[in-house]
């Protein structure tokens, strides 16, 4: 009988290839750099990583074998959420893995405006030595972490250590470890006009898209921090534009978008007090092995009882 | 009898210039708003700030009052210690009031360097959405702090949270807490190849000029990161640039310069691998607060007893 096909379409290091290949000796592990016939396609049950025109391709076919799919990313928005579920196919993600570079990220671009490093950066183009009127600090401000998942409480912890007072949101209000108080979602508005920093980590779902309008940023306190690292449908555009243009909040740290890449003719790129990154909070250089590590637990569970031990997305919440 | 005089060179914001009023009622307290006649000058007793012009014409004077000058910076090489020394003049350092600060400003050159921050800054100028081939992480990182006083315990402190592994250098080689092994500071290059990160936070003496030479450049780990908030001169800047040119080290943060503004010919301005900022790291918005309360702690126990109680300078040691 053939063997069916466990596709993957993810950096794996030489020690980590070589492990994945004696754990799965029942598949045919496939590359990138593999051709695939039709047959290999219709054969393909596991896909590590997702690649959309592939997959797209194999979920077209009259009859297909796709039952598990291992994403890489912590959201899966971006995924056919609705078809998995009709076809029966199940979906883990790499959530965990994003913890440590995320909050580093936020760190670094909190650190850049406080600091005055985004700035020096900028005069250190022109050759000047100049310095700014007013070097701030984190030490002592407070944070608001909507979104207080594994992402959240890494920061949290960091934060903690900096001196920040950090509040988190979830679903549930369920309260944290280092967190000075975790309100549930539906009810956490009170709270926010004493917030400096305001961090968003929500994953996108119904609910969670236009999260951040109008209404929102009118609550902020003035002059006010707002990170965004979750995910840009999060947040209306215009909204967040007119809070920094009308100084309700003073700097923004974006590195997600409602159209990604950020198109040239977005007013984004030259306001003086956003920072853009290109959606690339969640890499580092470890990514591969820990994402890897992830699957490979998942791989083990499934062939000897079918089940997935690490990080299925329930396609009820979408997270 | 005429009241002696204390000049004020540092903003002190009304709150607390109403209390240093209230404390020092046997004195005149003067602010660089008032006019100071020659007997005015004669009769300044303690210096708040270093005024240089006006306090090498006290210096000048046939006889002056001046017994005790509050500097505002932690180091201390910028004034005239050995004439301090023989006018026994005695001097107070801010040594305390930077770690914060500081501490934040060595993060956030590492972070805006590891998590391609500063790259993003440059692209952002450009309009353009430029992801890097490489995203780096500080976790789990080996930082060896030189001069482990109370800005590098701050900095171990916060680099510990965030997982790097923290080892540093002092005078006697006395254990920290935090610190994973201290070095002292005759007998640590043994640990510099394994080191990912070096920080500068030495002061500025006769044996620290000149410290981060070729040989010292040379031991380094290849690809080290190297950040200076200690002071330019402790480092051979020809030796530096050789290193970051033939990749042993592979990003410099440097606060502070040989000579400083940094001059527009200077070859690192241009530097890829090079971050500057304009020796701001330890600026922070509540500076004079703090300042001030390591003044007024010192004035009130000169005031009752003659003793100075933070921060007096050793000027055998000159810190």
């Amino acid at each position: 009988m053939t063997k069916k096909i466990i596709y993957i379409h993810q950096h794996v290091k030489e020690a980590q290839r070589l492990a994945l290949t004696n754990l799965a000796t029942n598949y045919d592990l496939r590359w990138p750099s593999d051709d695939l016939t039709p047959i290999d396609l219709a054969n393909i049950e596991i896909l590590f990583g997702w690649p959309k025109e592939l997959g797209l391709e194999i979920l077209a076919l009259p009859t297909h074998s796709l039952k598990w799919i291992q994403a890489t990313s912590a959201g899966v928005d971006y995924l056919p959420l609705n078809t998995f579920k009709e076809n029966g196919i199940r979906l883990t993600n790499g959530s965990g893995i994003h913890s440590i570079p995320i909050a580093e990220s936020v760190l670094g671009m909190l650190l850049a405006h406080a600091r005055v490093i985004r700035a020096s950066v900028n005069a250190q183009k022109e050759k000047t030595w100049l310095t700014a009127p007013d070097y701030d600090e984190l030490y002592g401000k407070k944070m608001l972490i909507i979104g207080a998942g594994q992402i959240g409480q890494r920061l949290a912890d960091v934060a903690t250590a900096l001196g920040l007072d950090v509040y988190g949101v979830n679903r549930s209000g369920r309260q944290l470890p280092k967190f000075t108080a975790v309100y549930p979602q539906h009810n956490f508005l009170s709270a926010l006009p004493i917030m400096d920093i305001i961090v968003n980590i929500l994953p996108l779902t119904p609910e969670t898209t236009n999260f951040y309008d109008t209404s929102f940023f009118d609550q902020t306190k003035l002059g006010a921090y707002f990170i965004n690292v979750g995910r840009g449908p999060s947040v209306d555009t215009e909204a967040l534009i007119n809070a920094l243009n009308n100084g309700q909040l003073s700097f923004a740290g974006l590195d997600v978008f409602e159209s990604e890449p950020l198109a040239p003719e977005s007013p984004l790129w030259e306001m003086a007090h956003v920072l853009i990154t290109p959606h690339v909070s969640g890499l580092a250089r470890h990514f591969s092995t820990r994402v890897t590590e992830i699957f490979s637990d998942n791989l083990a569970a499934y062939q000897a009882t079918g089940s997935l031990v690490r990080n299925e997305i329930d396609f009820t919440t979408g997270y």
